[in-house]
């Protein structure tokens, strides 16, 4: 048997090349010049991973695993096309975002495109059950709701830790949970199955996104693909910030005032002396650990391939 | 029997009361209340009108009609609030387009939103062939590519009347078209059923959108929802202005840099003494022949309320 970063590392360059292989008309060029521009950055796939493991558990065919793990990342692709926009992002994945490469009008466009090829991934995989697609497009739906919520945040000034856990579940939760379960979806699974595959996805997206939160303080500029402290700048509320303002408001609104993009240096001396890092990985923790109780409540155990990668996940440094 | 007038008043009245009950969250309201604004204005109902007419004549289920007939139209909303993005457009039917009520960034949101639930309107139709998401986001696919065309021309000076006409087919013909056959596809027709319709939807399309750029100069800026004359300040490649290039270029040329987006009526009548506007309503009349013609091949006669319907649309003013 596989270890699991081999087995990883092997679904990783099964889906670099299926997608490498996906046929991509070559006009207009205004629209599909952009999609594949967006399609060379090289993710982490995360979410392929996780559709793969969730596929092989429930012994989907092959070739439909492959289908939904490239509709998630395309899915994905999207939201993170129209997400630079709206937070005029400038890198990622260490490229110029698609709006700085072309302008936003082509990247509006292939967002949209890139969307719709998406659904047209699942549509063509035969005799799958109606939910697949209604709990797809009810997934998206939740990510614009949580992008809502992440807009709507900037502006205000009162957001408690539990409006950020509800807004990243959506956010970032929502789709974890679909690489979750839409395999089980596709298998037949039970209802309660699909709901506990959904509650893992969720705890497994918080933490996810929390762990973001903390390497865009802490993470190294070039592993990450983009420039750091991003979320400062734009006065985000991430769990960070909400903690910092909670304990010591008048200290973290001067580092905010203070912070010009680069100076992390204060930033993390604060937030480590102040023990808010320790406390924001604690939360994280928190919710890798809840993930975990609803897997093995599945039956799952620690050997399995779905536990193992979120172990992986749990010790990722970037 | 009615007449086509009352049947469509009908249908128009039917479609806009379920579209008001059309249940929408009121949370987050950066995500519900744009999305709720951009289905406040009242369109003409062309798309709505025209599934329920193919739907009748296939006798679909009704409830299934009006769930094929709001999913085109917030379709048709969605590419409109990207359209005028992507446009700089800032007046929709009478009122400011959602990027100017709000921002850019609600407005992309509000149209991925709008498109999401497009989607999961047609995914809750029960025992649908697999056929109807899969022509529907084909669709979606080609209108993208319309646009991208459309973009990609206004940089150009070498597009030519046939390149055009490939652009409207895509942009606005995809789903006219799709109007008329996915109730077809509902109603488990036969593919070359669903192809003549395809046929006549594309030539409306061609038709309607050289009505719509006709109307964009000679139209009433009231009736129309919006202010004139923008296609020729954003040098699009309409059917006007390249036949207007093609015969006099050097005086065309001089119009269109004197055009302030007020003095349209040297603009007017140049194109009437030089008889390009009757030129180019005769294209659109040639393509609406062509539309009755596969009509008439698939066995609707000119009593058929499709045919008396794309009457009524040759003959608008606005």
């Amino acid at each position: 048997m596989p270890s699991i970063i081999e087995l990883t590392k092997f679904i990783t360059s099964e889906f670099n090349r299926a997608l490498k292989l996906f046929p991509l008309p070559k006009q207009p060029e205004y629209l599909y010049g952009p999609i594949k521009y967006s399609l060379k950055g090289k993710g982490k796939r995360f979410r392929p991973i996780l559709v793969h493991l969730s596929g092989r558990k429930y012994k989907v065919d092959p070739e439909n695993i492959m289908k939904v793990s490239l509709a998630v990342e395309l899915l994905h692709c999207f939201t993170l096309i129209h997400d630079d926009i709206m937070d005029s992002d400038e890198t990622r994945r260490n490229m110029p975002t698609l709006h700085k490469q072309y302008d936003t009008s082509a990247a509006i466009l292939a967002g949209d495109g890139i969307f719709t090829i998406s659904q047209l991934i699942l549509n063509g995989i035969e005799n799958k059950p109606t939910q697949l697609l209604l709990s797809y497009n009810q997934a998206v739906l939740e990510i614009c709701e949580g992008q809502a919520l992440d807009k709507d945040f900037e502006g205000k000034d009162d957001i408690s830790l539990n409006n950020y856990i509800s807004m990243v579940e959506k956010k970032t939760g929502a789709l974890l949970a679909a690489c979750c379960y839409l395999p089980a979806i596709l298998a037949g699974e039970a209802e309660e199955t699909i709901k506990i595959l959904q509650h893992t996805g969720k705890h497994l997206g918080v933490a996810f996104q929390i762990q973001d939160d903390l390497f865009e303080i802490f993470g190294d500029e070039t592993a990450m693909g983009k420039s750091l402290g991003s979320d400062i700048l734009s006065n985000k509320k991430t769990a960070i910030a909400i903690e910092s303002k909670k304990c010591f408001q008048s200290e973290w609104n001067e580092i905010v005032e203070e912070f010009d993009g680069k100076n992390l240096a204060k930033l993390r001396k604060f937030l480590v002396d102040n023990k808010i890092k320790k406390k924001v990985q604690d939360i994280a923790e928190n919710h890798f650990f809840s993930a975990y109780d609803w897997l093995i409540q599945l039956g799952f155990d620690k050997h399995s391939e779905l536990y193992k990668f979120i172990k992986i996940i749990q010790e990722r440094h970037s």
